[in-house]
């Protein structure tokens, strides 16, 4: 863990080169992916096959690559009661959220005549992946599913590893509820593959979201512009500005809900008193003692674990926006203020009653966020990942001959003499 | 050109090729890239140095790099009155049109008291790249640049090669009339490079967009992450559907105004007259014969050019729906009812009076469209191109009372102890 004083003399170099730290790894993983994306899309099935029995140590039959929706239906009705009441609440809530970004068309007619609009459509289908092991979380099907269904998807496809056949049951009872429409055994960037080109076996998809590991994010990557995806992901992170006011026990066990996660991901303290400081960290070594989760969290805590006291709150919101966080919690008495100027983050947290772990699960807003400074230029998961807007265009003659000669007059200085005489021919001039 | 025509028992296969065909070519472009990029990363200024003068023949001195506002305000001042009319005339329509895509924000209080929303902002820094030579177009400089001022970012930064040390007059003007807020010599991969990593003359961006050959387009592939970029460009094209009931001689024009912008461009007819296709055929001929820019015109029709004669306009929106062309024409006198069942298009022009070059200038939807069938999955460069979203919670101890217990039963069956914790701990249970 790193402690940071920002009157220190140092600071700002050592807080530049906190920003500047990238905590992914693209060694070979860039090369590797090329190959099996290559591979997928000359060899389809039979690549995929191949792949699947070497990194899931599985061969599925002919007829049993695709999990039936029987299958999920069964697996949602063997949940236990509270599960099952927890996981309905968390998608009537997640729904209701993104029910209320859904896009308005356009539609109007302007001074000249000419009607001009916009009109958004859902995509026709999205893939959406859900990682095996470590990170298989029902939630996050959740948080992709439910966005793409509410902006009107009719095929929803899930591709998920199932090391040794072993599919997970939760993340089976979340497809059934959220409506997957599709779910196939197979992951990695194999499977991003067969979603953007398309197999035999599984018809291709125009988006693909969802997290993975650094071989999925880099095949989401090099397959954008084949097809659509959320955005580019790397390791988690969390950023708590805390007042000394606050229970240290509550700050600690945030900044370890992100820490749990990966051993690269990062948790940042702002608070401004140092014995606060003190009495956090002390906390964090305490919760990590209790936790299933410490291996993961303690990696991730000292490595990666940043304290930075600072002389006044008020130099928070700087501090926040340079580092543009995937999530910030701000835990003072007016928390309000210090939101009102911070402008990069992915989803921030209000007030002492707020954990971040809220938002993971039920609060309703997406947990599918920005993350290694991207909060500067990308948002988190909606409905527009999963819609496209045309727009549209309608001159009458008037319309037409009160800014047709315009655009002759720019079409002519930028040499595109066919331009102008599309239009010319129309006006007789 | 090639002839389809939807009866014939190949027509299938024809048209799924046609469908499939990719314009794009990227050999070693990919490599080349990577190079300058990597080199641009570490070596900055120096790099951006050798590279201009090896490609633009050009080597400023050190205070020659950035353009004046006041060169671009002067080259503004002294264009022909008609043409900054017409400049005027479209960025003003632009900017309207653009206003009107502004996002609302959300602040809502739901019924466990818990407050939720959502506050857009612009992004800090936007970069537009303006090609030079053939492509550098004023009103391409207006569809980027007005769109990222409306959005409201505060530094938009030109870069634009300057071959031989010569800039173009009217990009300059278009830059000043949009209120740029820098303008750099530098082009091609390296000037992306630079504007993503940043460079000790130039500083950093967080969004790049603006059209490029294949090694900007690629430069901007490879820096997705690094930076938000519009969209992954490819050569353009138009759909024309169209009846027998049009002039011929109107059609050739407009599938030449596309044909003339790029020999890799392609424009596509659809008819459902075999002898108004024949007419449009041979106009075509007579129009290439009168344009300036016939070669690279005549290079396009010649190997990309399309005519497909179908029984019934009622098969047209299908066939649409798969090119998801970045342009439609629907030159009928019911173009809604087509246009209706038209699900995947860039921008569609409705009526015969409405000839896609009226988009490209003056008509105020913006030009940036995706190509390559990518308006299945995206669209048209807007506001929110240049803008991103954080979501907000915060809670009261009666909505965590109310929704955390279930995000306890969903982090537990995650394995996630740390996140559970944070919330019991609050809970006191």
């Amino acid at each position: 863990m790193l402690r940071l004083r920002s009157g220190d003399p140092d600071f700002a170099r050592a807080f530049a080169r906190l920003v500047k730290e990238r905590r992914e790894s693209d060694d070979n993983v860039a090369r590797d992916v090329q190959t099996i994306v290559e591979d997928v899309r000359l060899r389809g099935d039979e690549a995929l096959a191949e792949y699947t029995a070497r990194f899931d140590g599985h061969a599925p039959a002919d007829d049993d690559w695709r999990i039936s929706p029987e299958a999920c239906r069964e697996a949602f009705d063997a949940l236990k009661p509270d599960l099952r009441a927890a996981l309905e609440l968390a998608a009537e809530r997640i729904r209701e959220y993104h029910k209320a970004q859904l896009p308005g068309d356009r539609d109007y007619t302007d001074a000249t005549g000419m009607r001009l609009g916009a009109r958004w459509r859902p995509v026709d289908g999205a893939g959406l992946y859900v990682p095996g092991g470590r990170a298989a979380y029902p939630s996050s099907l959740l948080m992709n599913a439910i966005p793409a269904k509410v902006a009107g998807v009719e095929r929803l496809v899930v591709v998920t590893p199932t090391p040794k056949g072993e599919a997970n049951p939760l993340v089976l009872a979340a497809a059934h509820l959220a409506g997957a429409d599709e779910v196939w055994r197979v992951g990695g960037a194999q499977a991003v593959a067969a979603l953007a080109y398309g197999t035999k076996r599984i018809r291709p998809v125009d988006v693909i979201t969802g997290p993975g590991n650094a071989w999925v994010a880099e095949a989401k990557r090099q397959l954008f512009g084949v097809v659509g995806i959320d955005m580019v992901a790397g390791p988690s992170e969390i950023l708590v500005i805390a007042d000394a006011k606050n229970d240290p026990q509550w700050i600690a066990a945030d900044l370890l809900s992100q820490a749990e996660h990966d051993p690269v991901a990062q948790s940042i303290l702002i608070t401004d008193d140092a014995a606060f400081a003190d009495q956090v960290a002390d906390m964090v070594g305490v919760e990590i003692a209790m936790l299933p989760t410490a291996k993961v969290a303690k990696a991730s805590w000292d490595a990666h674990g940043v304290i930075i006291v600072v002389d006044s709150l008020d130099e928070a919101p700087a501090l926040a926006n340079a580092l543009a966080a995937e999530h910030v919690e701000i835990a003072t008495d007016d928390p309000q203020a210090l939101f009102d100027r911070i402008r990069h983050a992915g989803s921030v947290f209000l007030g002492r009653m707020t954990p971040e772990a809220v938002g993971d699960y039920v609060a309703g807003p997406n947990h599918v966020l920005p993350t290694g400074r991207r909060a500067r230029f990308s948002s988190g998961l909606s409905v527009l990942d999963f819609m496209k807007r045309t727009s549209f265009i309608a001159a009458t003659d008037a319309a037409l001959a009160a800014v047709g000669p315009a655009a002759v007059a720019l079409a002519e200085a930028e040499g595109l003499a066919a331009h102008a005489r599309s239009i010319e021919l129309r006006l007789g001039i």
